[in-house]
């Protein structure tokens, strides 16, 4: 298997690394944010400019895929890149996270996931090899495993019988893939399960490092379990794996975990809430989180964060989106998406620039001490 | 009074015209559609794609804006263009027939109309000359007289009364306008009422038409009268108004109403039509409207609009952009705004071409034709 990571730098302050993936739409630098894009859009923004931003990896959703538009509509329209319009990379999630998820509405056997879909009852069934199948269809550039996510404080047993599972699909889905041979183009990574057990963590890790995958993800982490858990048991499960291959956190998106997670020499990480804290009206700046609607922010002429190059601090002030967020115009939650997918590739080409420089460990403490530091203001709203 | 506005073409088959109004923030060539910005944002749109399309004067709402974002925050950031990031033009409507709809909240007198906030209950005092003053704060190029809009179907003696209220306004509005001076940079338009009445119609319009204002506006008519009974009013108006200034009927943004207008001799429009339709999924196209829900585009791969030049139809296919409405994503209402505002634009183009080359009365009866021939599909939505 030829790899498609290389390590362009290890910094000499941590186990953070520089590095580049090459996938079927182009290089991706990394540490990289990968913005969400559910249904084959990235909410409140146009693919052009997601491109204009930087970005060259954005995911999708297998589940939702195939809910909506549907697999004959993807297949007539020659996959997800072709119809959304996006000549990046897409990574597609399996949507065993979005499946499992659906408590009630599911059925879980050895073969795969029973489930009804949430739009209209209609029922489906997921295995890993259709899960592969149907990201094929889909185009994807990164593809993902099905794999059975657990949420946190549940018994050893129910760990392990859902860390034996996702082992074995892992398997059946590597020889799907193998079985399509030429004809699917993706990328497929396997997934580290394993809930908060460090002995199933570990030894997932080193399996899943071992198996046929050209990448490998850590699931299960930022699941509801308190941050100094999810610290803790990221480094650990982060030691366990190769660092041969290039490692994502799936489902991880504030500037703190970010910077943990390169810290520990992970790749790419993925999250919706830079974009759904956007349209919410909430946008990152370098002293924290900023709420739009507070009545302070009225007779503000500044820009949501000085030296910013997005269209929204280059171009309008916080007191404007202010009032487009009282108001509920669009227009905020497009300036505020476009602010916070800026500022987080941004941060991006911060934190690069800090390892290539061997300087990432005081690089992330000075930010976060700046970015943490600030209290919310108390001003009540207008 | 210098006028504002020159005539280029006089069409040898109606009474269309193209001319160029020039106002403070540059020229307009006419005919034109004004996309409607209420509260400083033309929804779903960046103003810079507004620019981009080509419209060089938008609308905003002075009672509106009044309200939100208030006069302080518009005087603290110079203004609405440099508040909202526009450098082309604004018209701003005075309010009166926003003021005139909130029944059971306002109250009117000779002196001018008390009201209720609709968001927070406050009360509030609008004369003729405050409506002037505040168009002041939000610097407004053109900036209209308050006005008593009337309903279709109220008596003679109601709207003789509203009638003469308007008149006497429309006087104070010269006079605070005049006291100002300097102060004051826009353009104050009259507005022609009447309700259905042709002898008050004929009057207001030649009374408006002879007074100190720059242009004149038809307002009063698309308020829910038969199309035949608009078609009839707009023309016997139309007709009373002099050829000499700027013409305007306000609150019309279907293709068939504005290429009635243009036949008339009408330069300017606005409506809410085009950018609602968008972010509800209906959008223009030459063979009528198209309701993107429908199944029947599911698997089109074509463009909204063979040959228009917007983003929606040069990157995008109407199974894409369907998908997106049966998804509820943002990015349907964003691009469906942006084709129909192009849409819009490119109809005006080619109105003043016609209009250039003395055929507007062919270009209007073969446009219709197509426009209004299609019946809409009856397929059922998936």
């Amino acid at each position: 298997m030829k790899s498609i990571f290389s390590t362009l730098h290890n910094d000499g302050t941590s186990k953070a690394r520089t590095g580049i993936l090459s996938l079927g739409h182009g290089q991706v630098l990394t540490p990289a944010f990968m913005p969400v894009g559910t249904l084959g859009t990235v909410k409140g923004i146009y693919h052009d400019d997601v491109k204009r931003i930087g970005y060259n990896l954005i995911l999708g959703n297998t589940f939702h895929l195939y809910l909506r538009p549907g697999l004959e509509v993807l297949e007539h329209f020659g996959g997800l890149h072709n119809f959304s319009h996006w000549d990046g990379n897409i990574l597609t999630d399996s949507g065993g996270f979005q499946i499992f998820s659906l408590s009630g509405l599911r059925k879980i056997t050895p073969e795969g996931v029973h489930f009804q879909s949430p739009i209209d009852g209609s029922r489906h069934f997921f295995s890993p090899e259709k899960v592969v199948d149907i990201q094929k269809v889909i185009g994807s550039d990164i593809a993902m495993v099905l794999d059975w996510c657990t949420p946190p404080q549940i018994s050893y047993s129910e760990a392990l019988k859902a860390w034996k599972m996702t082992l074995d699909w892992a398997r059946r889905s590597i020889n799907r893939r193998d079985e399509l041979g030429g004809e699917f183009h993706g990328q497929l990574f396997g997934i580290v399960q394993g809930n908060f057990y460090k002995d199933l963590r570990r030894e997932s890790a080193r399996t899943i490092s071992d198996m046929d995958f050209p990448g490998v993800a850590i699931g299960g982490l930022s699941v509801g379990e308190k941050p100094e858990v999810f610290e803790e048991f990221l480094a650990f499960t982060a030691d366990e794996i190769t660092r041969e291959k290039p490692r994502y956190v799936m489902g991880i998106g504030s500037p703190d975990y970010l910077l943990q997670a390169i810290e520990n020499g992970i790749d790419i990480f993925d999250c919706v809430l830079a974009t759904r804290m956007a349209r919410n009206g909430t946008v990152f700046t370098d002293d924290g989180p900023l709420v739009l609607k507070r009545s302070f922010n009225a007779l503000d002429t500044g820009p949501l964060n000085p030296g910013c190059t997005c269209r929204a601090c280059t171009e309008y002030s916080r007191g404007y989106l202010r009032h487009l967020f009282k108001c509920n115009e669009m227009l905020g939650g497009m300036l505020a998406t476009e602010h916070n997918l800026t500022y987080l590739h941004n941060l991006m080409l911060r934190a690069r620039e800090a390892i290539a420089q061997d300087r990432f460990v005081p690089f992330k403490k000075a930010y976060l001490e700046r970015y943490m530091a600030a209290k919310p203001k108390q001003e009540d709203d207008r």
